[in-house]
């Protein structure tokens, strides 16, 4: 008799994921102890012995709940008990910056790369589903910044690999059961005051129920598509930039307005953004307003001044051309 | 003292709108008595005699309640005490194809489309909102297909202006009820078996409860940036396809594998999909999937036989070309 059905799925997926690793590697899964990431450190103990890779697991100790590190001691454990090895309990400091989700996620990120550089391991495995993934694209939505945002996360991305990815959750956890694995539920995981859990427990579940239980796979579908479409979108914007850019010195980026006010909206937006961040204007800072207000210098010329730009920079428009650099421009 | 906020808003933005109308030409506006086209059918009256324009008003009587009739009647008779002029009720058969809410738009589009033609309006106001626009959006999200299905409605498309797509449906009732104007409530409007219906009524809701006021606003902002996205990949995927193109005779193209391969994912994808609609495919019958078993022949070529298109086509790679036509291919 074969495996179980959900258990045949994340090995299977699993072995897709890592058919690029080299003989001999080690391969790192993160494991909270959830049902996603347990089922995935059980997939990987099972499917790297036959493939000739070395296979170990992380687990991050945030220290945001009492008893967190027992919790963590017990979920490696477990990563042993499946005959993972190495198997490392990561303690972290999260900060406050970009609010609880953001800073707790750039400091497991942080750790991990960390580890994974420390041990020499080229693939990080990464629990999230299909379900994780139709959550990034409505926060994405939510947000209405465009393409990029939409496009949720990859399958693969560097050292990070998401097997999961097109897996609904409900095949992670049939998957612990039929191996008789309790996963972990994390109290933050039904915390409403995070947005993600809001859209989990009380989005999906509605869209689900009025536009059909197809939903979350939509979402999940939209996101791969905006993410080859942003692809495209920004090689094409960084072949015109390098075409419409008449100088590029740090802090100062001249492109001749007639070359840029060729190209079509979308991408004399992106190619106006790339001056803006390559004259040294921060990402983060820049808005579609700030873009937008820049765009109009070229599109809707009428003698405007200066328009300010986040990092103290200004763009000017002079003589067919436009200069983005520290204000004031002489 | 100036009029209602958002009767000066209404006003405003079909004044923008009608910018490049030329002078004497007739502007008609389509009116369903609700809120959002009676007030557009307001401010239409009030801002084309200042603009040197003539306006009217087009009511459709769809047939689909009893008092249909009597109902645009009223409505014709609310034109007409604005002042406009001419005033016509259209009545439409409704057939039943793509379901009732695709028969109804169909039916109604092509009746205003002979009438605007009949009448020489070069255009036709409608009064979508950005309300209309967010569960347009989410309509197109929850099919999963595509940039192209997230981008909405446009503000300008030929003949059809939608002057309200960026003002909340709450302006457009606010400024009836500052012009005692009492809008009739398309009992449509909340019949649950109607998807849109449900979007509007129990999904926005929940995304304005749990995500914050301001959804609407960015999922119609997301529209707007798609539709120029895909826009700009569209452009690039024609001169791609031109450039592909070994030979395009009707019922039959062959396109050079070589240069299909050095496009990126999502402009090859395009590309293919427009050769197989230069072949004969039709459009709405060529799903994703169709899409990318071609798309197999291009980059994963491992010798499989002739994919099967809609329309009686197949697809075969040949000696560095791939031909589209009718199957069998010789």
């Amino acid at each position: 008799m074969g495996p179980h059905p959900a258990v045949a799925d994340v090995r299977r997926v699993v072995r897709e994921a890592l058919a690029d690793v080299e003989e001999g590697a080690l391969v790192l899964a993160a494991c909270s102890g959830g049902a996603d990431s347990l089922a995935l450190s059980a997939a990987l103990a099972f499917v790297a012995p036959r493939m000739g890779l070395r296979a170990g697991v992380l687990t991050v100790d945030h220290r945001l709940q009492p008893g967190s590190a027992e919790r963590a001691e017990t979920v490696a454990g477990l990563a042993r008990g499946m005959g993972l090895d190495p198997v490392e309990v990561l303690t972290v400091t999260v900060g406050t910056d970009g609010g609880p989700e953001a800073a707790a996620r750039e400091a497991r990120y942080a750790a991990l790369a960390e580890a994974a550089d420390r041990l020499q391991a080229p693939a990080v495995l990464l629990g999230h589903t299909r379900d994780d993934q139709a959550e990034t694209v409505l926060l994405g939505l939510a947000r209405g910044s465009g393409l990029r945002s939409l496009s949720g996360m990859a399958v693969r991305n560097g050292r990070w690999l998401r097997p999961f990815l097109h897996l609904p959750r409900a095949t992670t956890v049939a998957a612990c059961r039929a191996l008789r694995l309790s996963p972990w539920d994390d109290p933050h995981n039904v915390d409403p005051r995070y947005t993600r859990v809001r859209v989990r427990r009380h989005v999906l579940p509605v869209l689900e129920k009025e536009l059909g239980p197809g939903v979350a796979e939509a979402l999940a579908r939209t996101a791969g598509m905006a993410r080859e479409d942003a692809d495209a979108l920004d090689q094409w914007a960084e072949s015109a930039y390098r075409n419409c850019a008449l100088s590029d010195i740090g802090g100062s980026v001249t492109l001749s307005t007639a070359e840029v006010e060729k190209l079509p909206d979308a991408v004399r937006r992106r190619v106006l953004r790339r001056a803006a961040i390559a004259a040294g204007a921060p990402p983060g800072a820049l808005s579609a307003a700030h873009v937008l207000a820049v765009d109009r210098l070229v599109t809707r010329w009428h003698g405007q001044k200066a328009v300010d730009l986040p990092g103290g920079l200004s763009a000017v428009r002079r003589y067919g051309t436009l200069i983005l650099a520290i204000s004031p421009i002489p």
